[in-house]
């Protein structure tokens, strides 16, 4: 690896660009005309573009940059933006102050997604600093709002469908299933679950009550809600939606064959944050985390929350509630299954807010296709052994998006681990990590080629 | 009814004895000294005896200061210390400025407690300034930490009890059951239930982890808890712990039909909170709050408790969850109860963390008794019309100590309403309600005595 690529690379992770807080405004322009300037570096004349948001950096090969005309068109997409920092003081250096110890790059974004970013946007350079042409039409779109929902970029993708039109899209923000140094194994991920995300409110008395003088005689929404919530899931951990597994599709025996191939360390992975396998009855916990819906509540409030005692019947409590779909699940029709469900539930007179947080539909890319198989041979190239085919428990609901709208696949070659602290305080990536992102997405461009 | 006693009333309102709060321990001091003052000036040598907490002022009569020396002995007690007055920007005038609007005396404490406190106070002042000895034995016993859970008044009780030895406890502290000026109705409460209270903490995960990549492969505590306080109540209402009603004593018909008469508004009561009837199967509003256990949900902690979305399994959740107990249950037998259920669900592996908030016992007094009938003549003395003979769904809990400690009958003789906004902004107490209490806790010394 050149020293070059990670100066650069510790240069954009110098630039705080937190795009949930509105005080980082300018850094979040600076990061977009940052990496605007690394694409014209490359040859291209990348354009930052606005939105109801922050910035979209796009940029896309003339001819005059491809080495054939008739060459396949790949869309690259990443983000730019970053989760806050907080909390600082667990940081061992400062989170926009890039070091490197150990061989690992320590920086906010490092590994989500300004690593991984650069790895496709290095590889482009590499073409250039050999004074090669690219392989491929390459269309970059580089958005500053994933941290934040990319609640602009559908409409975005929408309104430039035209300009955005390609191939296959290759995304860079997933792991590698083994990350060994003497033995890398990158990951192909070729399916993800979609979301279904509610806030559920439960309002009862018109104000907090003492519970000695009402207790057993109203209903207590914080009490309701915990009755009601509590019967989701039944003892064989299975989600009580009528309907809700109606349309997931059974794991086929191959999948499942192939699945159990992989070597997946259960015991290290739930060992790991001091857990032990729990969840639907006759799964693995593979299987449970790829194929199989689950439904989780991701947070509680109401009532008394501090220490000590207070007997208080509140006048509301609620909760975080979703649920992870499979392909082939539909969050709208997921959506409407809990609304018609909860609202069915007798609540004495309580009255239900839900909120719903949009949701994202799961998505699926084919694992037979010559995109994929140009991914397996770059893998192969540069690893020297083939990728692990697997599939991912949570969402990047744009993926779905770019087969809705543009109609296309989507590779997800990601270099990540699990354990970069992502969204986490000391977040880091791996340096030869990164090197092996750079080279294999550059090889990628070539398989991509040699696909017709 | 005298003005200096409402002149003396807002002179111990205007003092800001908040117990909870350690920047207010000179003004507890303040309002003990002054307590100790009132009593000086009705004769008594009162003493203010440190505790452990607040200090507690005590005061017993001479035999000199009573008309026979073989008259009964009353112990009075109450507390001098009052909430914390906040949201302050609430109050129509400020908490510690008592002040007279439409007949009502608006001040933190109006009510809760010291405006009855000084009902029975002002009674023993009304002997004196008539130049009367005092029918009975009184001694009083006025604490200091009744807002923040009487901690240091079972040892005291204990430490004292030869020179608290009475035959009967008078409080006032509880509610009239019909304040109409036209057709005022006291009431005596001759039972309260008791109290128990946790805080039950589920830990799950060593750290906060994604929804998606974990969700389904291990037990999330914020699910699990409401999967098992879902299962506290059955569709009846009913408390599904083992045994737990082997101690509920039924209710007899007479009782039964003797509250019937009472004539309770229970759609006033109920819809003045916004709420309707909702409880065990085969009670009324009024037996459910009275004679039936309730369990409420009191608050729910963990997880993500912001807006919008944040898809994290938590790393722990807990909920504070309070059984009220009628009489003849046992505190620390339905404390067990619980505990054992709760740890013989099965949630995964997670690890429970239970807080147990020192129970409460339920108390009950003799209906029958001759310092009942006392007070019943008291009541119809000054306001012409028997009283109510209520229970109280809520938890006095020193009153089973009395019982235990100095095997005493207490009579809750109180003239407070639902309505006087304690533990709230714009407390007050109507002055004909406080010239009530001081008429009718003077009468009551005088039946007392009659009962010889």
């Amino acid at each position: 690896m050149n020293d070059p690529a990670v100066d650069r690379l510790c240069a954009l992770l110098a630039i705080p660009s937190v795009s949930t807080d509105p005080a980082y405004a300018d850094q979040m322009r600076a990061a977009a005309a940052w990496v605007a300037d690394h694409l014209r570096g490359s040859g291209f004349e990348p354009r930052v573009m606005d939105t109801a948001g922050h910035p979209c950096v796009t940029a896309r090969t003339t001819d005059a940059m491809v080495a054939d005309p008739a060459a396949p068109r790949v869309l690259f997409y990443g983000h730019y933006d970053v989760q806050p920092p907080d909390p600082l003081d667990l940081w061992t250096t400062p989170p926009f102050e890039p070091t490197v110890r150990d061989g690992r790059l320590y920086a906010r974004g490092a590994s989500d997604d300004k690593g991984q970013v650069m790895c496709f946007l290095e590889a482009l350079r590499t073409y250039r600093d050999a004074g090669e042409k690219l392989p491929c039409h390459v269309t970059v779109l580089i958005e500053g709002e994933e941290e934040c929902g990319s609640v602009n970029l559908p409409p975005f993708i929408e309104q430039h469908k035209d300009e955005l039109a390609a191939d296959v899209v290759v995304v860079s923000d997933t792991s590698m299933w083994d990350a060994d140094p003497q033995r890398p194994v990158p990951a192909i991920t070729y399916a993800m679950r979609g979301l279904v995300y509610f806030d559920v409110k439960l309002h009862g008395p018109s104000r907090d009550l003492h519970s000695g003088v009402y207790g057993g005689s109203l209903a207590n929404p914080a009490t309701q809600l915990v009755r009601v919530l509590g019967k989701l899931l039944d003892d064989d951990h299975r989600v009580t939606l009528p309907g809700f597994y109606d349309d997931v599709a059974p794991l086929d025996e191959a999948e499942r064959e192939q699945w159990r191939q992989l070597g997946f360390d259960e015991a290290g992975f739930l060992g790991d944050v001091g857990a032990a396998p729990f969840g639907e009855k006759g799964y693995s916990t593979l299987e449970r985390r790829w194929s199989r819906p689950s439904c989780d509540v991701n947070g509680l409030y109401g009532g008394y929350m501090g220490e000590g005692a207070k007997t208080v019947i509140p006048t509301f409590a609620g909760a975080k509630v979703s649920f992870r779909i499979p392909a082939d699940m539909d969050p709208k029709k997921v959506a409407a299954q809990f609304i018609d469900w909860v609202h069915a539930q007798d609540v004495g007179g309580c009255r239900w807010e839900i909120t719903d947080h949009a949701g994202a539909w799961p998505a699926a890319a084919a694992t037979d296709s010559p995109w994929m198989a140009a991914a397996r041979r770059a893998v192969e190239q540069t690893s020297g052994r083939p990728p692990a085919l697997v599939r991912e428990g949570a969402t990047i609901p744009i993926i779905a998006d770019f087969k809705k709208t543009l109609g296309l696949d989507t590779l997800l070659l990601g270099f990540g681990l699990n354990s970069d602290n992502i969204h986490s305080p000391d977040e880091h990536f791996a340096l030869d990590r990164f090197q092996l992102g750079v080279q294999t997405h550059a090889e990628l461009l070539r398989q991509i080629a040699a696909t017709r």
